[in-house]
């Protein structure tokens, strides 16, 4: 029996994705042999007018309205986001299957019923590869596990029966414990803004198509940045819940059973609004009846009652933000201000304490469960794989270590809390929300996604946060700082990467947690 | 240095335990130097008729009612409270503190506000000494725990700023982790009905304490049944949450930080209604800002807008049900069909499976943690601790183990909550509520407390779940079943533990899920 090394395996899981990919009709291109630096150029050129019209000008609260006054069909809206996410996979890479005929047939479907089978009827979707598909494979970016049947995932289902579309699946990184999109299946996925930027991860193929206008709405997974990483990196919105509010079944990937610090899946969006319409779908379907570990509680989207308290959280006291980021803090503290609440600013608390207990929790095992699934193939560690695993506190531990770092982690979530109560000694009114980078700039480049802390500093305390788009690095208004002394060998890995050439145009977003 | 036994650091609990009862004035007794089997017919021998009415006639509503109509001071209403739990310990033994100075203080402190600091202003509140009690030592029932200090409380801070009065610490059994209540320091508390049965455990000296009229309200922890079988057991209410609800720090126990299945606390009361107070209390207070790691949702008592769907569990498939316990089965069963709920049985689903998973989670370190510090002091294992951490498929585990054991756990959970979705097949209407006993029949004799199914079962799921007193044993309604032949040795232990007239006049409680 020949034996099937670990590229060819890898390869049939490109030539199923090439195969879907032929599927597109009329095909795509031919593009130009040497890609611009800036993707987003191409969609206007490769795209019928009506096509770009429809994934470029619109949001998804938007297009379910046009659907609804049949200003669409879902038939065309679902053909036009294919063909835009096939040219997103040309421009960057971040699709490792496009549903073709499935989304066409289920669009038709939906086209044919006297009335909507949901909220989200006729609205194309678009989910991470990882996540699995009724009926597909699931990889989740191991060799190894490339033709695996996909996991049931309840949120699919749920999506489903509220009337969407799924049309595509995109890439994610190696262990998805990157905040990168890189794996020996797919490659490498490249920012549309800029291909020598990441589109961060490891939801970074949703993040990507997003930003490259291929999709308005898809779902990815964080448990420590990886949707708000990628929402930050390609200017779209993206939003963690608080963990146990969203089933999680059917993520596939290494560790399973690891709850010391839990992921959750998560919307990326245009829009705000679409934020709140993803969960108030999910949770509406009650999924506490299939799950009885989450907790049972509709969403609620708050109402401001009186003016926020918001604190600016400039960096987290380790890595200190680029230019380009503090003026978006700037910019959105003086509109805050402008819109009458008060501002004052945030002083984090042991970041580094809490980095050190965090990547302690990600692999109590040592990363065996992860180095395993890898080895089994043969393929090689891809470097943010070796990176993340290798943090200096990361040790294989027996049960009785794991209790006592979730004790180091509950005296580390219970100082946070009474920290933050903390800041009502001077008025009585505590701190309402938090604004801070999710990443301390622009997207980096690709290799350089080091700093995990300004997302997932949220996780370890499982507070809800999300990312919107604030603005662009501008070359001339985001000057580099050439008098700063770092502060310490992260920060000046962090303080040397920044360009303002290198990242001119690239979008920065800031956090609210 | 001369080396303490622990028989010796025992002795010094027990000297500290009664130091506190000596304070009594005036002091109780004397008691007859054989104590009755019922010990319920001494509070109207050794107390004032002020103070049997007091205690015995009111709920904790009622009681609070009178407070605030100055129909009675806390003061005396502490007094009264104070030294029936004095008897109650002389009586069954299930006090390891009477705080009589503290308490009055507190109650004179109360009385001589202007304003009600809180909703529990001025009400005697018992607690289970293993929660600890700020300023006071905790050995949470370990030898070689004696002498440490208690951790911060935060439930017991909110019920303190909420207007109680703390006034006395209740028994626990060794290792907290027994249906009954028997250590090396206190030893065995009995059950008020009848000396030779067991007030259950962990929170055996609450149960006890609130059977015998000693306590209106107090709160314990239930990780399989610690809340519930001391109430089911001494025939008052006990309410276990779901896990992340209520604040969980200033419990102490060994194996702090396993989290594969979470204790909770949880009130004992006289009436339903104080349930919903407590939870309302906690609530509004708003733990989650205190503990990230809790849910943020507010008590909300269910109303019922149309008829109950009620499903009877007879039993669990493993061991039967008394007599006395069928009964109530039928009775409550009938009152349902008398207020129009529509009442259909209820099918186990594969609790065997259940408890060898939750048995695995509850000792992951094969009981290590629990056996060290048993051992620190030299002091022997109960049997009950013995046989508990001995269960079949109890081993200590490596991580992935524990992570592939947390998979059995969820897929178990995702079956049996399909289970209960099935049960709409038939008129799309799901079983709203299940109706069960908590223990198979009213308290057992000692050392016979080894049916953790029927509470266990739902912490394994947590789901809430409330305990509630029907009827007692009559041995006229109830003989026992001569024809019944046992479905295995479980079942056959059990059945031959009843004899109507052993069990005569115990009060029997159901469960709802």
């Amino acid at each position: 029996m020949a034996i099937t090394s670990w590229q060819e395996k890898a390869q049939e899981a490109r030539d199923y994705r090439d195969a879907s990919l032929a599927k597109v009709k009329p095909p795509i291109g031919p593009l130009p042999l040497s890609l611009p630096v800036n993707s987003l150029e191409l969609p206007k050129q490769h795209l019928t007018p009506r096509e770009y019209e429809l994934t470029q000008e619109y949001d998804a609260i938007q297009l379910l309205a046009m659907l609804k006054e049949k200003e669409v069909t879902s038939e065309e809206l679902t053909r036009a986001f294919l063909r835009r996410a096939a040219l997103a996979q040309a421009a960057v890479n971040c699709v490792t299957e496009l549903m073709w005929d499935d989304a066409i047939e289920r669009a038709k479907f939906l086209d044919a019923q006297a009335e909507p089978v949901g909220p989200l009827h006729g609205l194309p979707f678009s989910v991470k590869q990882q996540h699995g598909m009724r009926g597909k494979p699931c990889h989740a970016s191991y060799v190894a596990w490339i033709g695996e049947p996909s996991t049931i995932n309840p949120i699919n289902d749920i999506l489903w029966d509220a009337g969407c579309v799924f049309y595509v699946r995109t890439t994610e990184p190696q262990s998805t414990m990157h905040l990168e999109c890189n794996n020996n299946i797919t490659g490498r996925t490249v920012n549309p803004y800029n291909r020598n930027l990441t589109p961060g991860g490891s939801t970074g193929g949703e993040g990507a198509l997003l930003g490259y206008g291929a999709s308005v709405f898809g779902m990815g997974g964080d448990i420590g940045g990886s949707v708000r990483g990628p929402a930050s990196n390609n200017g779209v919105y993206g939003f963690k819940p608080t963990s146990k509010r969203l089933p999680l079944r059917g993520m596939k990937c290494a560790m399973i059973g690891n709850e010391t610090v839990m992921p959750t899946f998560g919307p990326l969006t245009r829009r705000r609004e679409t934020i709140n319409l993803f969960m108030d779908v999910v949770l509406t379907a009650e999924p506490w009846r299939l799950d009885p570990g989450l907790f049972s509680k509709s969403w609620t989207p708050v109402s401001l009652e009186k003016p926020l308290k918001v604190a600016i959280q400039w960096d987290d006291g380790v890595v200190k933000s680029h230019p380009p980021m503090l003026r978006a803090l700037r910019e959105v503290a003086q509109a805050c201000r402008n819109a009458g609440m008060e501002v004052v600013d945030w002083v984090s608390y042991e970041h580094e304490k809490a980095w050190d207990i965090l990547s302690r929790l990600y692999f109590p095992d040592g990363g065996l469960d992860t180095i395993e699934v890898i080895e089994k193939s043969g393929e090689p560690l891809v470097p943010l794989t070796e990176w993340i695993i290798n943090q200096p506190g990361v040790r294989k531990l027996d049960i009785r270590k794991l209790w006592a770092l979730c004790g180091e982690r509950d005296a580390y979530r219970a100082a946070h809390a009474a920290h933050w109560s903390d800041t009502a000694d001077a008025d009585r009114h505590e701190v309402d929300v938090i604004l801070c980078p999710a990443v301390p700039g622009a997207a980096p480049p690709h290799e350089c996604a080091r700093c995990w802390d300004y997302t997932a500093q949220w996780n370890l305390l499982d507070y809800p946060a999300v990312v919107f788009p604030v603005t662009y690095v501008d070359a001339q208004k985001d000057p580099a700082n050439a008098e700063y002394t770092p502060l310490n060998s992260q920060d000046k890995f962090n303080h040397e990467l920044y360009d303002p050439n290198l990242y001119g145009g690239a979008p920065v977003c800031l956090q609210v947690v």
